[in-house]
């Protein structure tokens, strides 16, 4: 049914997915499974689910914080089996933080809870890929006067080295090149719009370097996102959240994926949220979703040779 | 010769450009004009050009203050021909401003400079397009922090209606829509990441949409620019340089020009800085300058049907 990705299960309630699965005009069989295990059995035929129940009847497009227990329980067990072995990667869907943060959910973010559920020992790292770009943003999910009082040598290092190591490891792309963006216009122009670049990014692409990398920088955020400019490097390090995402979504809005770095389980996610408006509408774009799913799979294939 | 292109003609060294000439494998022939009235016969069959002599040798790639005073003298006098009605509009290259600076030229910018040959009365606003994407920066050049500190209310919604007001007139673009861009992350996800969006950005809108123009926002600004997203609006509002640029030179990094709204002359210049490292190479793509000969002719002349 699926024949095109690698063999996964949902976590999930069955009945919410029957009755979203109808509106489809050629719904794929659901079967419910016990454990992970028995997935693979039914993968050709069916879609696995294994079932984790909602409180009660949903609403599509009606955040509802009776669901937040179910929906917490379902990426906790998803990462229990990633740690276990059971599963070689996890998926996760968008959520809607603020149904959890009501419901005592006390994360920034999905991943930092993925972080505090796997016991990660470094902070985790989100590398944004789409067809022709990866990019990582150094700052993620601050307001953006705090993005850049955040911004240190240190930490453009340390997300630096994740990247690069990950580049090698999950990609496959040896020796990886890194591309590192300065702060503010035309890269500060010698000192004449900012000093962030002298100060703090031209440092951290020296110690970059240093570690023997193949690294750029910083150059103009504006400039370094044409399909030519791309062609120079493996991954961009950008310093806040809108700078990576935008050349992102502007270049392949569909096909975006979130790959977290520095987690000691392969994970990746769609990189857009949860649509609220197309909710139970059968007109949501499957594709970055399915190009998760697609990555997983490879990313756990390549971490199993190279470990 | 320029059979695609409206009449113009150059200001500058000829010699320079005669020996620049020399290099491509089929070059136009060359003509000097004493004034601008006799382009119009010499442009059939050559490049008119009225000589402003540089003061010496000139090594391609290599800035000299010497010649700074020829510079700027040629800038000064395409802005009096404009304004003088001899032209109908002035477009400029890239100049190397730190050249300029040593030598006494007081302004951040270009644009600011002509904005006081100019004696323009309101603020100049630059607007940058590409096929399939205008933006306007709401402030330009200045460090990012300084950018974020210098937004406020009364300046967005007066670049907004400047740039609401040139839609219309010099391109044609009847009622025009208007995208603002928040500031922060996910357009500050209701507060959770920055306020600017409650405080600043949203009471803008409020006054922009009060004066009867089409607008949505403050959009999250990573989600706007991909084409779909592009296809409901005429320009982008935003909030810094790189939220306008970013998009704009990924999208098409070759044909982005820059238009000057708010001057009393048509002005445009490509997007692109002096690139000294191609110079004298026959080498860099001449696609931006072209496109902005291009839409000066047309903004030109929609503003002689308007005015």
């Amino acid at each position: 049914v699926f024949h095109d990705l690698p063999l996964f299960y949902l976590i999930g309630d069955p009945g919410l997915l029957r009755g979203v699965a109808k509106k489809m005009s050629s719904p794929p069989p659901i079967k419910e499974i016990a454990e992970p295990a028995e997935a693979a059995d039914v993968f050709d035929t069916a879609l696995p689910i294994l079932p984790i129940a909602l409180a009660g009847r949903v609403k599509p497009g009606r955040p509802n914080t009776r669901h937040a227990t179910a929906v917490m329980a379902a990426i906790e067990q998803a990462v229990s089996h990633a740690r276990a072995g059971a599963a070689a990667a996890v998926v996760t869907n968008p959520i809607q933080k603020s149904v959890l943060h009501k419901a005592g959910f006390k994360h920034p973010g999905h991943t930092e809870y993925l972080a505090e559920l796997c016991a990660a020992k470094r902070s985790p790292v989100m590398l944004l890929s789409c067809p022709g770009l990866k990019a990582v943003p150094v700052t993620i999910h601050l307001p953006l006067q705090e993005a850049v009082a955040a911004l240190t040598t240190d930490l453009i290092v340390e997300r630096a080295l994740t990247t690069a190591a990950a580049l090698e490891r999950d990609f496959g792309l040896s020796p990886p090149r890194l591309a590192v963006a300065g702060l503010n216009p035309h890269a500060g122009e010698d000192g004449e719009l900012g000093s962030a670049e002298r100060d703090i990014i031209l440092p951290a692409v020296r110690r970059i370097a240093a570690e023997g990398i193949d690294v750029a920088g910083p150059l103009p955020a504006d400039s370094m996102f044409h399909a030519e400019a791309r062609r120079a490097y493996d991954a961009a390090i950008c310093m806040y959240h809108d700078q990576a995402l935008i050349p992102i979504k502007t270049i392949a809005f569909e096909f975006g994926i979130n790959v977290t770095l520095g987690l000691p389980i392969v994970r990746t996610s769609p990189d857009h949220g949860t649509a609220l408006d197309l909710a139970g509408r059968n007109e949501a774009d499957p594709a970055s979703l399915i190009s998760a799913i697609g990555y997983a799979g490879l990313i756990a294939r390549r971490r199993r040779r190279f470990g």
